[in-house]
């Protein structure tokens, strides 16, 4: 089963694409397709929008800085925008006043989740194919590989290793269409002004919209989103739910692997599984890795959730904070 | 906005979908319908299989011997096939060694809570088509009507009772289209014997799981799928992301019923949102009611989402029962 | 380890303690109670008090009248003191003016709640003290008896049962501690009326706010508490502490009652245990029922949690409803 | 109200309290006082003991390393116990054989845990005490300084700012009951080797368990209760709880905040409240912060209830990771 579980176990959705810089660099990312956009469609000179743009990466920003103004701020994206404007300037004052042209802190702070989302949902389903193909090859392979089937932790009656993994392969599958689907549903544009009405933009507001979709590639939806956060609800809901799936296989070979059962087992490796007290043993440690994640799972969907209904109240800090540190990522 | 709310707080999803008497009567459709696939397989006689059909209806069950039988077996299938058993037995002998032939109590318990469901998202689906309709008529007639946009509950910026039904409105639609892909997803059967491999059946299995899906309308699954909780996990999440977009909804009603603010009103009515202590208030009723709901939500979807990974062992009790009471209804 | 057992999953919390009729019984408890109270402070006399006090019976009311009423009314004290009302008035116009005097709807619930809890911890306790007495039984009796201990699910190194047993002791000692301590919290009078001042009764508050705690032999707080559901939220954190020190045992057991590692097991018992497509299996269904209850605590001690920082706006509905069905007994 | 806020909204929790070093040092901290012991006890040279405490100092860690290596090690003390016996081993290699000697990870773990949470908790009460403070002052000051009462967010009958005040107060004080009550339970020595029993350390395994209390200030507790997970449970339901009550006033004073309703404020200041769309707001950002954290609470301490019965199957990971992320600190 060692195919499966290299498969299953490795560590592909890298951490630092919900750290604060990866955060900071939605968010500039946003900035600078806005005054593209608004430069194309005739709101100020394309020279002014690329003195924005130029300024809109990282590396410029002191991170720092930013944390602490967040705090007082009560959302990231007013210092953000602060500290923006006083690069932009620094070599081109004409040009700063351009800078967040008619937008709110919530279309950059929700656009900016939204790209860094896209990125990440892009390693979760190449993560899913190659789960896919790896839970089919055992499902094939091991089709009449005899395992004691069991119900409530005692032994019932024969099935194949093959069969097992054949009902693991067919959530997966689930899993899969659940992330296509609901992928058109999330990757979608924010962009409202003050209050959603776009109403600093006067009569060039949907065209200004259409072209910042256009600079990220990114769909116009209906009508603002920002407080109906049920997109943000369905992804972590969705994730939830592969966490439950991915959380079952793993009980599922935690219990194989018992010193008694003895049925499958991780790959070993040095450094790996070991015990402080006792050398000798080997500990499902994979298993255990994403048993924990799977833990943490239901609590943080149940946060989300329950943030839909308190929106209205607690601004964009509920979305933006973790743990009350600003500059932190957030899975609402 | 009385049309709104009208359509809003209306109590149609009937309780009684999920009471015990409901359960029971899943659990018996699910009986009914697998004796006459399996006559129809030729595994035993029509007649046999009328014998036991004819007995598969609640009121020939004593239910509070049933409650006290689920609390001894572990869930609720087994007492019933148990009483079915006897039914039968006594009019005709022969028919009675036929009952749940081949089948688990997992089949009975999930099949039956699928037809449920069925009959609960109907209903789902009729009030959301309601609701929208009512939405859309609020977001044309009043597409002009200003109101005072807030964020962090501060007046900001001039918005339209249009506009903000609008984005309710496209919540809604949202949900609408999740019901729709999740409902096929949802809605199949469950037929797996002992382990999930069909095997007391034979090579007659899926001749006779299509037939049983034939009797049921339910489509047949690719895979036995009682182990892998992920289609129930997500009927939750759907229901616990509609329970925060009703809830934003009831929150922000409340908001503007505030004496202060008076911008919107529920229609009053006798004996609705008085006060024991003030009879002159006018308490935001129904919105407290849809906020109570929404704060149950999260986490009731928390709990299922758990009960994914912990599947293995605990059986069919963490699905069958609430609060350790057999014969209850429950989320998951 | 049978005593252990036998203690562990007893039945003894019965579940008629939290019906619609027991809430109601604890509103009209705190009527009768209330009304004796501002007869002895000499507010209105003792025989108006009696006539009311003779109508606080759950037999005299029709709860489906009730169920109905509280739905539109958004509370269930409303409709209860509104048919106590009626009632009184059938024999004594003159004394029905006195019911619910200078009171609020909060009080009823609250204060009712508040006895149920108190019976409802008697039971806790005892079962408490039975599982400690038998646990600190197998923990001397087999101090020496060998076990495998493991980590991981993997054997590691020797243990015994009884060493085993006092750790479970310990935690249960634990909660014992905070049972008492927590109970001294909990268990007290709420009586604030409109708004929490009392000041409908003018300056006999605080003489009718004692009488009444004398009445009930509950304690008499500093303060109103009705929006402050630190106690409520510390009773239902406590519970989900036992359940889960409950469920940790369960799940151990349920571990050593393995096929392949049999170390332990429930009794078994007639229609106990068994499985409906496998007659010769022993499930572990006392543990199951265990897990069951345990895999439900966490989601509601979250829901209590939440509804401390919601109460103002949701009102009584939050605390006093079930699933949006007034007159079911809620764990807020 | 400018005291109470200043008291209630300062940011005195510093969040480096359970970053990656600090959770470390927790753990080096355990280990040096767990060789003095040792040596105390006569099981080694006093002289080896200061060669390992020595090395006891995060800035001779590698935390990168360290980071990496508890992904495959399966939790943090192994990586950490493996590094402290090279650091030793350079200068000393006759005393690196007694880093560690007889405990096991989970003691590490768990009692590094325990420094960093009586820190903490150091912390926490006297920002209680603070807020006590304040909320007493603005009791007595205001105590007749009229405010509109509400129920329902409607206005309901006059209340005062003193009495307001005099119930968060109230609940206040509960909550350092609550602390000091918890303190007792929660702040003790976890020392059980292998599987609890400190076999390891044969006849002399009382001995250095209570030199080792001594030397950390840590109660000896009756057992090893490193399975029993009820004493983090029970300071995750306080932190909860507090949580509730800390939302709860932030969310009064939110409302009362509102533009129409302006009873109260914020303090305000340079860079606080303001919007990067309407630079004339005042949004109550420190009551936002407050709100958010209050959102995250109850899902947490579901988490932390739930890993109670999981501990066995899930090791030591659960406790010791964040997000799958070694050496992140983690509620449980």
């Amino acid at each position: 089963m060692g195919e499966l579980l290299a498969v299953l176990f490795r560590t592909s959705v890298g951490s630092d694409l919900f750290d604060d810089r990866a955060r900071l660099q939605g968010m500039l990312d946003f900035e600078a397709a806005l005054t593209r956009a608004e430069a194309r469609a005739g709101l100020f000179p394309a020279a002014a929008a690329e003195a924005i743009a130029r300024r809109c990466r990282t590396e410029l920003f002191d991170m720092s800085d930013l944390a602490e103004l967040t705090a007082q701020a009560g959302n990231p994206a007013i210092p953000t925008i602060a500290a923006l404007t006083r690069l932009v300037s620094a070599d081109d004052p004409a040009a700063a006043r351009y800078v967040h042209w008619g937008a709110t802190s919530q279309d950059a702070i929700d656009t900016g989740f939204i790209l860094q989302i896209r990125r990440f949902l892009e390693l979760v389903q190449a993560d899913l194919e190659r789960l896919s193909a790896g839970l089919a090859k055992v499902a094939e392979k091991h089709r009449t590989t005899l395992l004691v089937g069991r119900t409530w932790l005692q032994q019932a009656a024969p099935t194949s290793l093959g069969f097992k993994a054949a009902g693991y392969l067919d959530a997966t599958e689930r899993h899969v269409e659940r992330l296509d689907e609901m992928r058109s549903r999330a990757l979608v544009l924010q962009f409202g002004g003050a209050v959603g009405t776009l109403s600093a933009l006067g009569p060039r507001a949907l065209e200004v919209a259409q072209a910042l979709a256009d600079e990220l590639h990114l769909p116009l939806p209906e009508i603002s989103w920002h407080s109906h956060r049920d997109r943000i609800g369905e992804l972590s809901a969705f994730l939830g739910l592969l966490l439950g799936t991915l959380g079952k296989i793993a009980r599922d070979l935690s219990l194989l692997m018992q010193t008694e059962v003895a049925e499958a087992f991780e790959p070993a490796g040095e450094a790996r599984g070991g015990s402080s007290a006792m050398p000798q043993k080997r500990n499902p440690v994979a298993a255990a890795a994403v048993l924990a994640a799977a833990a943490r799972g239901p609590g943080l969907v149940a946060t989300v959730l329950s943030a839909m209904v308190r929106r209205s109240t607690s601004g964009a800090w509920a979305a933006g904070t973790r743990n009350g540190k600003p500059f932190r990522s957030s899975a609402s």
